[in-house]
C-alpha cells in the first residue's frame, strides 16, 4: 500500500493512498482521513461517491475534516471504479464504465475480471478500515447519488456488518430508470433477477431490512430529482416493510456537494449514534 | 452580467457568475457566496486564488460558506487570468500566462490589452462588490499563494480602499525568486522599478504601510517555504517600518487548501473585526 499524498487538515489528517486490489485486479486508490488524536476515534465510515467521482471529491468538497475530527471518526473513500482498463464501451459514457462502477459485480465478459465494486466495498475496503483501526465491525456506510445506491444495497445486504446507513440523493430504483437500465445490461446482461440485488427497491420489497432507520437527505431542486432517483419508490416501498426510513426533503437545495456540505454534520452525528452504542 | 450556477449552501447561495470585463477586455468569471439574511450582512470580502487556480477553487474547496452565512460576510472570488485568448506563451507554464495573472497591470505588447488583474481586482471587482451589495467600502481583501501576494499588494498600495489584509502562505518578495521573475518579465519587460510597485517587501520598504496589522498564516510544511515564497524576508522589511504583521507559522500544514481550510475561520474573525470597526 502507497501512500500518494499526506496533508494535515485541521487536527488531523487526509491521506490518499494507491493499493493492488485483489478484487478488481487492477490498482485502486482511496482516500482516508483520520483525526490526529488516536485515543478519541471511536468509529468508521465507508463514504461512496456518485457518478463521474474519483477518491477525491467527497474529502476536497465536502469539509468533513473538522466534524471527523470532532466526533472521533474515520472515514474511507474509494474510486467508483477499477481505471486503467480499455473495456468495451469503457470510456465512452459517465453512466457506465469508468467513474460508473454502479457498487455491482459483474456478469458480463471483461466487465466481470473487473468490475467487482460491490464485493471491493463490502470486502477489501471495510477489512482494510476493519483491521487498520482495529474497528471490531464498528463501521457505518454512506454515499452521495450513485454512491447512496451503493450505501443502500450494501447496507441492506449486510445489515450485521453495518452499524447504520445513510445517503444523500440516493439513486432509489436503478432497474427503473432509463440510464442505469443500460448500465445493469452492461454489467448484469439481461437476468432481471440478478438485477434486483443490486436495487434498494427490489431489496427492500423482498424482505431485507437493516435494523437501524436508514436517513436520506433529498434536495428538492436536485435537477434528477423525483424522475431520476425515483425516491417516492423507496418510500412507497418501506411502507410495506420492516424498515424504518428518515427522508428529509431540503427546500432549494441541488444535487451538488455544496448540498451534501450542508447537511454532512447531521449525518455524521446520526451514524455516530449507532457507532457509539453497544 | 450571466449567472452561470447557483446553489443553496448552508444558509446562503453560492453563485457563478460571466461578465464583459471592461479591464481585459475579455468575458471574465468570478463566484460569489452570500448568506440569505440580506440583513445580517456585515461586509465584503475579495478572496484571490493562486496559480492555476480559477473562480471555482476557493469555494469548492475552502468550507467558507458556513462560516460566511454565520458572520453574516459576502465573498466574491474572481477568476486568476484572463481566458479565452491565445497570446505568446501564454499557455506553456503553469507561472505565467493563463491561470497565472499575477495581480498586475501588464505593460508588455499583447499583454497589456488584457492582463490588467490588478486594475482588474482594485477597480472591477471592487466596484461591482460595493455597489452590489452597497458596502460603502466595507470591503476586506484576503487571497492564498500567488493570490496572498495580490491581496499584500493591492491592500498595501490601497489602505483606505481595504479595512483589513491577509494571506495564505503568500508569495512576498516576486523580483527575487527565480519564476516569479520570469513573470515579471514577461508582464513587465526590464523595468525593475515598475517590478518594485507589485512587490510586497519592495512596498513596505518604500513606505507603504495599511493601518491595521496585516493576518498570515504559513505552513511549515509548505513545499514552497521558505525559498520560493521568502518569508523571511516579509518579516525583515516590517521591522523596518510602520507596517504591523501576525504571522503564524503552523506545525505540519503544507501550501494546499486543507491548510487553508483550517484556518480560513481566524482569518474571516480578523477580517470581522476591522468590518464592524468604525
Amino acid at each position: 500500500m502507497k501512500v500518494l499524498k499526506a496533508h494535515k487538515c485541521f487536527e488531523g489528517y487526509t491521506e490518499f493512498y494507491e493499493h493492488e486490489s485483489v478484487i478488481t485486479q487492477t490498482k485502486m486508490k482511496f482516500a482516508i482521513h483520520r483525526p490526529s488524536n488516536e485515543q478519541n476515534i471511536r468509529g468508521g465510515l465507508i463514504w461512496l461517491s456518485g457518478l463521474t467521482c474519483t477518491e477525491e471529491n467527497f474529502i476536497t468538497k465536502a469539509g468533513s475534516q473538522k466534524i471527523l475530527n470532532e466526533l472521533g471518526l474515520v472515514i474511507i473513500c474509494p474510486d467508483t471504479s477499477p481505471r486503467g482498463l480499455d473495456l468495451p464501451n469503457e470510456h465512452t459514457s459517465m453512466h457506465f464504465g469508468s467513474g460508473a462502477g454502479l457498487y455491482l459485480d459483474a456478469t458480463t465478459p471483461g466487465y466481470r475480471d473487473h468490475y467487482r465494486m460491490y464485493s471491493y466495498v463490502n470486502e477489501e475496503i471495510y477489512n482494510l478500515l476493519n483491521t487498520k483501526y482495529d474497528f471490531k465491525g464498528n463501521i457505518s456506510i454512506m454515499g452521495h447519488s450513485m454512491g447512496g445506491h451503493g450505501a443502500l444495497t450494501i447496507g441492506l445486504k449486510n445489515p450485521n456488518k453495518y452499524k447504520s446507513i445513510s445517503a444523500f440523493a440516493p439513486i432509489m430504483n436503478p432497474m427503473a430508470t432509463g440510464w442505469t437500465k443500460l448500465a445493469f445490461e452492461g454489467y448484469l446482461g439481461q437476468d432481471h433477477e440478478l438485477w434486483s440485488k443490486y436495487d434498494a427497491c427490489e431489496l427492500v420489497l423482498s424482505g431485507h431490512s437493516h435494523p437501524n432507520p436508514i436517513l436520506v437527505d433529498q434536495g428538492d431542486k436536485d435537477e434528477l430529482y423525483p424522475n431520476q432517483l425515483l425516491t417516492q419508490n423507496f418510500q412507497s416501498a418501506v411502507k410495506h416493510s420492516a424498515q424504518k426510513l428518515i427522508l428529509n426533503l431540503r427546500k432549494e437545495y441541488d444535487h451538488s456537494y455544496y448540498f451534501v456540505a450542508t447537511f454532512l454534520e447531521s449525518h455524521l452525528k446520526f451514524h455516530l449514534n449507532y457507532l457509539m452504542s453497544k
